[in-house]
């Protein structure tokens, strides 16, 4: 299970602060506390200021990677920002994102496809947010069949089915795990990632929410998420996951968990 | 979701004394506690002394109906206890157990049919317990075709896929999901229930374990379990399961629960 850590996101605004100061320490700490929680890529967003961003994000990428190890997501969807911060990037980054947009994936399919990087695929279009699990596979199809004929082979994709929350559509559950498991039977070369907490959006009780949705989504095929690691129990709520699916021979890695923890 | 009450067992000391004493409060007591907890049907069992169980099972019929108004779900392997807790049960109870066994299909069939019952069906035959999905479809596929014959419809049927502890066999969850999905698919009509709590027997942090376990069940079809549901987040833990299946509309069980607790 890769676990990718969401919390250097210029959205919340401590993030976005530090970048407008180049305030290093603040992001380097976020950094090593995923790390410390068991988050193996971490994800990198500097959208906030629009202008700003190609530069803010190669900042965010050299700083992040001077303070932990650890390979980056960059989270953008602009062409130029992730260009610019795959380059920055050492070692083999994963950009986030591709859609079933053909502009979207006209200009960043090359961008993934010169530098060897993985790439998530949201699976939605120009007909906007997926409802159901048939539209979500239909645009991973399409995607496939497009990163494909751009030389990025199923091996380097993470087919993500756009999660929405339960609070306006208590459908959408049912709908993302029906589309996570064709998508992992129809593309077994392929990974399914997720933004897990949107499914919580507007709820009480969030952590019990994701956490059990997780659950159900790593059954259904799902092998790699973004997530705040450091959230209460995530890293035990995966590693029982993973032994209750066969992932942990003997149990070890879970029951050392339970030792630590 | 059919949660069955498990704590009226006794392979407990505490209801095996009682029902020794014929201690009535007690039992009575455990009846409640589940009844509050969400229990919609108790599991009765009195096989701890085999000469004594059918008088023993009877009794336990009758004070547990008498304490509270549900229908009870009758555990023994021996038809004649069955067939007497079955002339004692008011309204339709359900049989626990049959199993792919040619003994036990030829002599429980015959009672089930004719009262009406429903009944749990282990996937285990004369091969013993199952380690594989494909045997636990496989004797589940002979139980419902002989049932069937004898005249017991298959939404009369509760499939049990027979869990066994992730402690000796780290690929047992792994096996009891794909049955448990495959038995969903292949008989629509029928329901599938199982006793959560042996997947983490051995181990620790069981709860954590069973609740991670049931979320994916439920996701794999399973609409039954046999449980104790005063274990603490276990009715928290059912309506958010529940509510991510789309099974909660505008989620409002989800949140009363949530505000309850």
């Amino acid at each position: 299970m890769l676990i990718v850590g969401e919390r250097i996101n210029s959205s919340r605004q401590r993030i976005a602060e530090a970048i407008r100061a180049r305030d290093g320490e603040t992001v380097a700490q976020e950094a090593r506390l995923q790390s410390e929680a068991g988050a193996q890529m971490l994800d990198v967003n500097a959208g906030a200021s629009l202008e700003r961003e190609p530069d803010d994000l190669v900042w965010l990428v050299e700083t992040v990677q001077q303070a932990v190890g650890l390979p980056l997501c960059l989270d953008s969807p602009r062409p130029e920002a992730l260009r610019r911060a795959v380059e920055a990037h050492r070692g083999t980054p994963m950009v986030n994102s591709i859609t079933g947009e053909e502009a979207r994936l006209e200009v960043v399919l090359p961008v993934v496809a010169e530098s060897g990087a993985s790439v998530v695929a949201l699976a939605m279009d120009e007909a906007g947010m997926p409802r159901s699990a048939e539209h979500r596979v239909g645009v991973a199809a399409k995607i496939a069949e497009r990163a494909t004929d751009a030389g990025v082979g199923l091996a380097r994709i993470y087919f993500d089915p756009v999660i929405s929350t339960l609070a306006t559509d208590h459908t959408q559950g049912e709908e993302i795990l029906q589309a996570v498991g064709r998508i992992r039977s129809e593309f077994p070369e392929a990974h399914v990632i997720c933004g897990l907490s949107n499914i919580s959006f507007g709820l009480p009780g969030r952590r019990l929410l994701n956490h059990t949705f997780l659950a159900m989504l790593m059954a259904a095929g799902l092998d790699a998420v973004i997530a705040d690691p450091t959230t209460e129990g995530f890293p035990e709520l995966v590693a029982t996951a993973e032994a209750l699916l066969g992932r942990d021979e003997f149990c070890m890695n879970y029951i050392s968990h339970r030792r630590r923890g």
